[in-house]
């Protein structure tokens, strides 16, 4: 089915989610799975940050990534509500996969699942789900810093 | 920041809700939001689909895109637990906006705001927020068949 004159430049540009303390999420997103903060959106009570690959080999700069951030697909955008993070009453947000369900996950591919799911855990990451568990050999689920879940799926099948 | 030798091949492949009734969703997504089914998993207590633009400007046949689905950005997962379709116990999926929140919601770039939520409008879309509801007049929140929020974002702000 070919796309309509009316949604031809449609794109799936995001994904939000909020986050309880950005520090840890960022640390999580960029140095664990390899994204990059392409734009950071600072407001009084909250702050928004936009993540996403790189898939220009680094060429790119962070000026035409910031420019292109609502015209690619693949980003990933972090809500931080200020004040989470060091709140001890704060109850931590909800990943959607207990009673009321209704998001699941986010999903990362990669060329070596199990190769990404070893360096996974000598980083100290959190699985839900290791490639040798249950059936599905060639897919795990690890849980990010608020304990939403993220597959981690071969780009190959 | 350029990406390590280790995280190099990573891609944010999917994001994934699950849905009450797959034949509302698959009509919104592809009919109204443009998209087109990848695949269609079927297993004996759910269903998954997986949708996504097409950028290949109706080039590539099915099959390809069907081996390409985790080797890209941009795809969604539906997750159609059977039976919730006419289940008239079952109380919805949450959208994450209320409490307990979390996820929030996904994003769609499209090239003319306004002209885009026009069509929307026509095609009996629930909008959240319109164009020209609140301050920001160049993105709209509209609601998919779960309530589920879609951001509607220019691809150049």
């Amino acid at each position: 089915m070919p796309r309509t004159a009316e949604t031809a430049s449609f794109k799936f540009n995001h994904t939000m989610i909020r986050v309880k303390d950005p520090n840890a999420s960022l640390k999580f997103y960029t140095e664990i799975l390899g994204m990059e903060l392409i734009s950071k959106n600072e407001f009084s009570d909250f702050t928004l940050y936009f993540l996403g690959y790189d898939h220009s080999n680094g060429e790119e700069s962070v000026d035409v990534k910031q420019a292109n951030r609502t015209n690619r697909e693949g980003v990933l955008e972090l809500t931080h509500n200020h004040g989470t993070e060091n709140d001890p009453n704060f109850q931590g947000y909800h990943s959607g996969n207990s009673e009321p369900r209704g998001f699941g996950h986010i999903a990362i591919a990669v060329d070596d699942v199990e190769k990404a799911c070893e360096r996974f855990e000598q980083l100290g990451v959190t699985f839900k789900k290791k490639p040798s568990d249950g059936k599905m050999r060639n897919i795990a689920f690890i849980l990010d810093p608020d304990g939403y879940w993220v597959e981690v799926v071969p780009t190959r099948f």
